[in-house]
């Protein structure tokens, strides 16, 4: 059995817990209600159709056996469930099973399930309580923080909120099932959480490379926890995103525009931020930074089975004109999080188009 | 010269100006500065195509005079552009026209702009700035505590946000060419402010009727003031209604009904809210309180020229139904604002189904 952990997203009246552990969904009935979900009031379980058949049937019994009055919602997996008609559909099962101002919504699921999830919770009767019960590691970093969006045709994650949940559950056993290119997927943001943060944890992926993506439980609970708690620390200095909280967009500036023009199902969004932050690396070395960053970078992400390479196929004119529509240009200016050392990035507010466009060749090129 | 006034909504860091009196849009382009509006992202109008021919042009002059990079949009009027549909039309917009986090919303309109583009302002990019240039009498009440939200197909304002503008720009010039029906059903929520909170201020609406309805400056500037300042004083209080906002909701769970079931084009809002209040009223005596409540209730309305009698095609039963999806209903209980005296009212969740149907009945039958 692999250490239980906790730890508290600070946000003031905000604030939330996070549970890591084995087996957590047994406990959910005790921690919901711990945490003032009512169970006087419905709840909506939302999920997709790939985690439904593994883990709903068990998270509405353990609630239904607490006293909750639950009902579900299955949703297509995959990115093109994070549309405003999608909205509108859950929003009709929510009224439809009678959900009122002190319901909650629970996100059963991976970062696509919490964002959509998310939204409806932040904008259902102009906001009711929310719950994330991740299945992927990728979640452990949507689940801080209350970003929550749904996409639009012309931009990924342009409509949405901040909405903070009551508590996150993270149950270790529900991962168990991942196929290896999730894993690997989703082990791009833990390793990122190192990179902006944290030089001993990126020494400690680089060590533990192998137990993380065989999935040992005590390893991925380090992981986890070690990754919600640099983003918990960076959110809860900039809830809003008016400042520090940029630093976690290290590689998806690239990232974003690179699943725009692959169509959001080419490359997973780990994998595009991967080659993302190798750009982000790339741009560092060419800035003056030591070469070191390149190298532990790249090492790092091969190690847990990440791709670096930038498919050739994507056309170059595309993944700039992407970037355009990047919420993380500012009047005008591009901004780029640019690594200053292992573990320290730094916001670069003046970086030239023409440099970007010979790292996204660059990355092409990549081996 | 009618009296320019100013008053300020208290919410903390979110604590916003409202300007009252002629001409203001004059001085749109050193308000908005004044107020934090940004000169170097673009920012975008939204207004409805029976206001565009009158005021967008002007509003546009005078902020692109003063610097402003200016686009606008136009939907439809009426309430069937609250949708998410046209939420997802006005996104493209605005990406189209290169709005980034740093751009503001604006709403020119009436109740339906200001609650549209505010859920606009909400939630692109998770939010940005909005500025209401509110163009009825009714948006003065929309104007105030920042509730924002589209329609679904199944029940009204269920989707949306609390999202607070940065200023409220009233320009009593706006007004003149409100047709007189809109001129009463706007007058409506300023007497239900009075009903709510001020028995002097409904006094002075019996007194001032008249000028009210021939929209004389003066009065309609000091009515406007005192109705903003009565819902500021109740928002400040619970800016995310979680207690006394409700007091707000008088007449509103009826009223809500009976738009939802005349299919919201029949009835304006401020006439189903009109009937709404005199359902209260008769409510309250038929629990106790003074019939005075009534008489009073009853004499204002009407003079101000608002129906008070339920349109009787419109299905009782259906009505009923109605009221089962309105956000009002916690856990099951009936929540009903009921006055306990001119300007003073109480939250009742207690009240049974049965009387409220008897009540519908009466009201048919209101003369």
């Amino acid at each position: 059995m692999s250490t239980k952990r906790e730890l508290t997203v600070e946000l003031g009246e905000r604030s939330y817990p996070i549970y890591i552990g084995e087996g957590l969904i047994d406990e959910a009935g005790e921690l919901f209600a711990k945490h003032g979900i009512s169970k006087k009031s419905p709840l909506l379980i939302i999920t997709d159709d790939e985690v439904a058949p593994r883990h709903l049937a068990h998270l509405n019994d353990v609630l239904s056996g607490a006293g909750f009055k639950v009902s579900t919602a299955i949703v297509p997996a995959g990115e093109s469930s994070k549309s405003l008609a999608k909205l509108e559909e859950l929003v009709t099962q929510a009224l439809q099973a009678g959900l009122d101002r002190k319901s909650a919504i629970v996100a059963l699921g991976g970062g696509v399930v919490g964002d959509l999830a998310g939204f409806v919770a932040a904008s259902y009767m102009r906001g009711v309580k929310f719950v994330q019960v991740p299945t992927t590691i990728l979640a452990h970093d949507s689940s801080v923080g209350g970003k929550v969006a749904v996409n639009h045709p012309l931009a990924k994650n342009i409509i949405g909120a901040f909405h903070q949940p009551e508590l996150v559950l993270y149950d270790l056993l529900t991962l168990q099932t991942l196929p290896q290119r999730q894993i690997s997927a989703g082990l791009s943001e833990v390793v990122k959480h190192g990179l902006i943060w944290d030089a001993e944890f990126v020494a400690w992926c680089d060590d533990h490379a192998e137990q993380l993506c065989a999935l040992d439980h005590e390893a991925l609970s380090y992981a986890l926890y070690k990754g919600c708690s640099v983003k918990a620390a960076v959110v809860s200095e900039d809830e809003r995103e008016n400042g520090l909280r940029a630093i976690l967009n290290l590689g998806h500036t690239i990232g974003h525009a690179l699943e725009a023009v692959a169509g959001y199902n080419e490359l997973l969004h780990g994998e595009a931020i991967s080659i993302g932050m190798i750009g982000s690396a790339r741009l560092a070395v060419a800035l003056g930074a030591p070469e070191e960053i390149y190298n532990v970078t790249k090492r790092v992400l091969t190690k847990v089975g990440l791709p670096i390479r930038l498919p050739a196929h994507l056309d170059t004119d595309a993944i700039m004109e992407a970037m355009q529509h990047d919420k993380k240009f500012q009047e005008g200016t591009m901004v780029f999080i640019v690594p200053a050392a292992i573990g320290k990035v730094e916001i670069n507010t003046q970086v030239s188009a023409s440099l970007v466009r010979e790292i996204v060749e660059q990355l092409k090129q990549e081996a």
